[in-house]
């Protein structure tokens, strides 16, 4: 197949364009010997605690400054498992394709899938292809599911916030969604700003090396950071306290977000980790976690108490408090 | 949310509507102890070997004669991880909807979709839903990714058919094809005809139980009975002969097949399962599949043969031998 070909409808007919497509384009691209067998389930070995989790990815458009859909989609799903403290391992790999997709996007989307999940250290062993009439999809979507092995003895959930924790964010917040938002069409704004859209497995990793008490990991991608403390505030039935002056934010994100009318609490990230962790603990996963490349920026943004179960507040800048509810409408449809 | 509401972009925004939506129509619907945890990864105790594997489902229509998208994006699943030999035991969910859907039918699918997981005895744990903006997406697009344990001993691959096996199929072919088809705009034609869609671990697990000399079991879906044999007689380099007189069809498939121009042998089936058996034992396991309810019509179809590496011919009911390739082209786009 030809880099100037286009997806036709044959690709995903389970025929010989099929075939071709799969064993030229992917199998060879993200050769391993699991995948290369080219049966329709993939079979490993495991033992223990295993996470699984998915995630559809649909973001517009589909190349963006510091991305692109597929390495979204491979550090979406790694992160997700990284939220249990996971390894990442395997990912499986099903993409959605409106006919007349440009091959040579294609391939740039496979080469970046390849060079995310090398980052990552996973393995994509099984996949699918479906093509969908012109008009029938909006260019190109895909899903991951993962897999990743959690180690004895870590316990991390949404449910494990415990009142004195303080919270912790690696870096500075709504750095994918403006960056996203900067391409769309009738939009545009000048920015340098990249998505942050990156792979955490190693930073979380590193944190877990020195810490036993890190009670709650999750990534604050749709919805922001207001609206997944949220989730866990209802889910541990806590309240979490934050301190908007320690929150990381980049200028060009404060700017575009004045412009647009956002709030950056809610606007998406993809390469950032709410980590909340006994207060004892705090200082060391900081340091850890500011000694990985993604990881410069994090700073301690504020602490779980026992009043108001399920509230979010924020004290200002000036010193007064108000409550950061959920997001509430999709000022950002398409962001991942 | 009412019955009449339609999907609205906030719904996948990850905010507040997003988690009502997932609350109240997901959770509570397909619920288990792991799904409702509510954190980004699904954990479970693992051990031995697992089987993984995906499919995007983007069937149209959505609603179709015995059957729907969610049982098909169940059975689908379920029966590649059958493929293995694995018994099926987690899915996850992934939804891409398109914005203005209505709610009444994204909870019938739901519904379609718990009553398809408990006959075929697997949990869905963890789940991911994004809306696009109309005319992004055709209606919906669901993604399962499923995992399944492989007992000692079973070793089931398309690379292990050998010369003098026995080649069966579990029902007639092309009921799945035909049924959508009957019912797309400007194809219609009128029949009584049902999809066969249909999860067949159970019987997979009867036929494992009579005979340890199961080779190789494969679905013929997209692409049909002869693209799918001619996948396996690549991927062990052994030819396989069909005897068109022995393909169980029903007369209504062969009808519309006429009618339509298309050949039975490409026709996707949903519920059916080709299985390649040492000649000692093709019986017991034929009778075997004929005991279960999705299986009485099951027939030996042919045999594996050494010359020719990679070829699937036909001997027809004229008694000629023809050569059944694979699908060229694509006569029957989105048909799952």
């Amino acid at each position: 197949m030809e880099a100037n070909d286009k997806i036709l409808l044959a690709h995903g007919s389970g025929g010989k364009l099929a075939h071709d497509l799969i064993t030229k384009n992917f199998v060879t691209a993200l050769d391993n010997e699991i995948l290369s067998r080219m049966d329709d389930a993939a079979v490993f070995e495991a033992k223990g605690r295993l996470a699984f989790t998915t995630d559809s990815y649909v973001v517009n458009p589909i190349f963006f400054p510091g991305g692109d859909i597929g390495r979204l989609a491979v550090c979406g799903t790694v992160n997700d498992l990284s939220t249990s403290g996971a390894k990442a391992l395997y990912l499986s790999l099903a993409f959605i394709i409106e006919e007349g997709f440009a091959v040579k996007d294609l391939q740039k989307i496979v080469a970046s899938i390849k060079a995310t999940a090398t980052e990552a250290g996973v393995k994509i062993i099984t996949g699918d292809t479906k093509v969908v009439n012109r008009g029938g999809a909006d260019k190109i979507f895909i899903n991951t599911a993962g897999l990743g092995a959690i180690a004895d003895g870590v316990e991390i959930s949404g449910i494990n916030a415990k009142p004195g924790d303080k919270v912790i964010i690696t870096g500075t917040i709504g750095d994918h969604g403006i960056a996203v938002l900067s391409q769309r069409e009738g939009l545009g704004f000048e920015t340098k700003l990249k998505s942050d859209v990156a792979p955490l497995g190693n930073m979380v990793a590193e944190m877990l090396k020195v810490s036993g008490k890190i009670h709650v990991l999750r990534d604050p991608t749709r919805g922001g950071l207001a609206s997944t403390l949220n989730e866990i505030a209802k889910q541990a039935q806590v309240s979490i306290r934050l301190d908007e002056s320690k929150i990381p934010i980049r200028e060009e994100v404060n700017g575009a977000c004045e412009m647009l009318g956002l709030d950056p609490l809610y606007v998406a990230n993809e390469g950032k980790m709410i980590v909340i962790v006994s207060p004892e603990d705090a200082d060391k996963v900081l340091k850890a976690i500011q000694k990985n490349v993604y990881g410069k920026n994090a700073a301690v943004i504020g602490d779980v108490a026992s009043d108001h179960a399920g509230r979010v507040s924020l004290k200002t800048a000036l010193g007064s408090s108000r409550i950061v509810d959920m997001l509430v409408g999709e000022p950002l449809p398409r962001i991942c």
